[in-house]
């Protein structure tokens, strides 16, 4: 950490910082340049993180720098070799990228055996679908809620392919572990740390979907405190951020996926279905994704999508599934992968 | 909502759209211009809602504009007349700017005295203080919890002023019920669908923050599941938004103000604490706040910054409250309210 | 300057770290901290400059921080008294709130001097028009030029106020140098070096408006280039940024300006025709902009806004124009000032 | 174009958008729905352009909603067949992935003799070097000017390759004419339409980068005020857009480049190098890029980074380029395509 002084900090108010930092067990290192004079700051990580705030509130400060990342857990620093999040025998974060498919929400038990059916045929390993949905309207469908997390668990003993459904609720935790393969967190439940705890102590891995509105950093330290709570099998999500631009729904920010894969040893797949919101843009986008180093790729695949009760307009046709996976190959080889 | 058909749509796929509208008890106006063909659809705003996903998946549409907002009990269309929430008497919406004030985390029974007493002579109202904290880091202070509420309450007993303070998960809702006044939910919450329906059944008045990347829309929204589970007692308030402005912590979106007037009967606060991050940006920020039309202002204040668990940055002294609060007054009468 | 070092730094890569600020006449104070070694550059702020691009291109080097900021000329600690700009005796940056009024584009004689003689009546001391108009769209009307210029100086011998008009191409200085009082810059020209410094060379007040994607500190770089060309007179003016938010034109970061007048000595205005580009949104985001310290406002008043050639809707009625000035009269007493 | 009318709107009021309307020689549908009245228009696209600003003035009227896309000459349906740009024999928008190569700025004549030859015997196919440089500070290196471009026309010379270089100021095109092969217009001069107008009178091609903030529609109208004014060889590029995440210089929006080509027949490329910032991210990105169909990418190498004048932070090591070609032609051969 290093403090910038202001210009024209008095003595006392100086020797008021070096005491505060003597306080949290901290080194000062006074340097004065030509035009400012900064303090270093030697201790350790933990101390440093306790005085930071109180520094920051000092009169005369004028700026605190941290110089570490905030993140340790999840950090490449704690953990050199990736991490292999192992979901009932597939492995996501090794050599094979994986295809997470299905639909957006778990509507009935037929539509979800035959969209589960066409989606392991066109090679996807896991199922997704939502049996409790975050929607914009609440006059908008809410999901089936436990009848969906059923029809799911039926849908893996079908097909052998482990589930994947989101959580939104810390009092719903018990059907998940029930039901559920991986917990998902959604985008908009990034910062719900009270749920990110409740993930954190339970031993299913937990796939963790960036916010629309975090940084990788704040992202990270979502990250941080499910494995600080306990759980390592975090699988981490590029899903598109929110930006100026209005004719995709979001911004895929795909750099942050070799970006996270240089800070972290946590696995990080790409979902282009929320990413672009448009139907035509996921082939491409899934490509570039898988092109600069996914684990995975999350897609929404409807068997009948102007039926779909969500996210329609995204989802792929299963003859669409196919045809992509397909393609996903030479990309995959292209840069030493398997799909 | 208008459907845009694409130039090169098939016959069967634009009898296909008609049909899906009818089935939906929806009626079509076709109108061929010179260059594209649209579709007026006319019907009930609820068999709009139902039909406007499945249309969009449709091949052949290029794109669907919705006409109307999509929220109805906050909107001024809804309700004319300014809602007033009445807090243990204190009313927000009302010609008086309400002053909710106090530390950002309840840290200990003597501090938060202390404050109280501060910041009820320099006239606020409402007092605030956070007993469960939403941190970016798992290791920082996470609140003091249930014991938090607790001497909430005996500040409140003490000063009189009914509370305010952030509620973070469903199962805590019970705990709020007994010992809080105003349940806020917090910017990271805002879409935290599950919390807005339990707070929407509750008695209680909700403080809501808009998110830090939450359109006007989206936020309505969010109030409208509020309102919608029952509970008409809701406080708007704007908070910053996220921008690529690094200077402030967020972007005080001050026009949202206004513009929220006009959608919504709503009362609606402002946050300067939050919204800029800046101590010293706080005074202008409140005044310009006052002068665009708030109902009123959440602050930060603590006796001593330097010694907060959080936020100390942008916390007030309670002496630049006091002078704050003075100098709002010629500021509110110059619109003809008070403070 | 601080120079943080990867972990895994080689003892030669370090050496060449020192070295190279060596050769730019710069001390290096190597700080070894319990998880990082960092390095404090002392020396003058102009070697620092030129040594920052090269220690950042450097293997082993993790990050590099700047501590000052980049700016002097437009910053306080370069001069500490306000700035204020004189435009033939109307005074920017004094006790008196300045109010800056007309059409967005001229359109034609009468149209310019209608509308001049109302904004006057009303309380304008300056007279804004635009003759070259920056346009999205080839299509759109794209200002009458040089006539338009001829047509504004014709409307100051009229009414005797000083006319500010934007400049859009370095090969129109000599025009505007004979007819223009205040050179304005325009949004999308924040960034057009080659244009700052030729108005840089003028003897000519410059209205810089912040680009709708200028960080505050790049903003304040680009009027460093008009001073340091040898012009002082720059006016600031905060005109909104670009957000996620689509419900307004921009967002008018109005936190900028406290900031900003903390940060430099420049006077800034305030432009909330475009910063909200909805009519009924300027009044209460005027008063705001008044509250928390502009020196002036820049308004579009048109007298028959659905026959504007440009910006109808956000032009303020003559009379509704009167109106704003009467109710900013309380609201700048009330921060000490006048209008 | 779509009017949506207030739902208080006068007898009168609705009778002057409809009379405004046709004096613009337009067609009003007036459709009356459940809950509000809306008026499509019919009638052609110059026509609809005129009227919008002045309708969208008009009182009673909520909001108007344009179905059409403004851009024309560079929209798809105005050319079904992919624009293939000739570039001194090099093709662009062909089956073909071209490299464009070279420093960031040309430093003097053996530099750029070296990296030319170097980026020549990796692949590329142009050679990059700006000789004016826009700087965000005016004490940075602002390039050699004219004695950079006749460096540039020498390089070409000597190593056959064409040459890409930045024009910033009008008054130079004469100059530029002479020595360089592609014109680039930078993402700050993206909306300095009257460059653009100049551009778009010369014969050379054009490569107009995205602005940093500029939503794709206003991109491809500042592409439109080129082609219109004659000059047809635009080669589109997405070079990052600016959001709240600061890890990486820019957000580099892949999304735009599949997006783009179903909106509009001109080739596209990338430019990672400023799109991340970031050196190690450059190679992932360029594979994304290739991946989601860019016809080119565009790279900044240098032969000693920390050397440079100008962003040696995100030059490639000569030795890297030349790797990352080789690893980028599996992944073109993947999408059906050489490099």
């Amino acid at each position: 950490m290093i403090i910038v002084l202001k210009i024209n900090i008095s003595q006392e108010q100086k020797e008021h910082v070096i005491q505060l930092l003597e306080e949290h067990g901290l080194k000062a290192v006074v340097s004065h340049g030509v035009e400012r004079t900064i303090v270093g700051v030697i201790g350790s990580e933990e101390n440093v993180l306790k005085a930071k705030p109180h520094v920051e509130a000092l009169e005369g400060v004028e700026s605190v720098v941290r110089i570490l990342k905030p993140f340790k857990l999840v950090s490449r620093e704690f953990k050199k070799e990736d991490t292999v999040v192992d979901v009932r025998g597939v492995k996501i974060g090794a050599r094979r990228v994986v295809a997470i498919a299905g639909p957006c929400s778990v509507e009935n038990k037929k539509m979800m055996f035959e969209i589960a059916d066409e989606v392991k045929k066109g090679g996807a390993t896991i199922l997704r679908g939502g049996a409790y949905k975050p929607r914009t309207s609440p006059y908008a469908f809410q999901g089936l809620g436990r009848h969906g997390l059923e029809i799911l668990a039926e849908a893996r003993e079908r097909t052998g392919m482990p589930v994947c459904t989101e959580i939104m609720d810390t009092r719903d935790i018990e059907a998940f572990e029930e039901f559920a393969d991986i917990l998902q967190v959604g985008a908009r439940n990034v910062q719900n740390f009270n749920l990110l705890k409740e993930v954190g102590k339970s031993k299913k891995p937990v796939l963790l979907k960036r916010g629309m509105m975090t940084t990788i950093t704040e992202y990270l330290m979502a990250a941080e405190y499910i494995l600080s709570n306990g759980n390592p099998n975090v699988i981490l999500c590029e899903r598109g951020i929110r930006t100026f631009e209005d004719m995709t729904r979001n911004t895929l920010d795909l750099s942050a996926i070799p970006l996270i894969k240089s800070l972290s040893h946590l696995p990080i797949i790409s979902d282009p279905s929320h990413g672009t919101g448009k139907r035509d843009l996921i082939p491409p986008m899934a490509k570039a994704s898988v092109a600069c180093g996914a684990d995975g790729l999350i897609l929404e695949v409807h068997n009948c999508p102007e039926k779909a009760l969500s996210d329609g307009a995204q989802s792929l046709y299963p003859s669409m599934f196919v045809k992509l996976m397909e393609e996903l190959k030479p990309v995959a080889h292209a840069v030493g992968r398997e799909i």
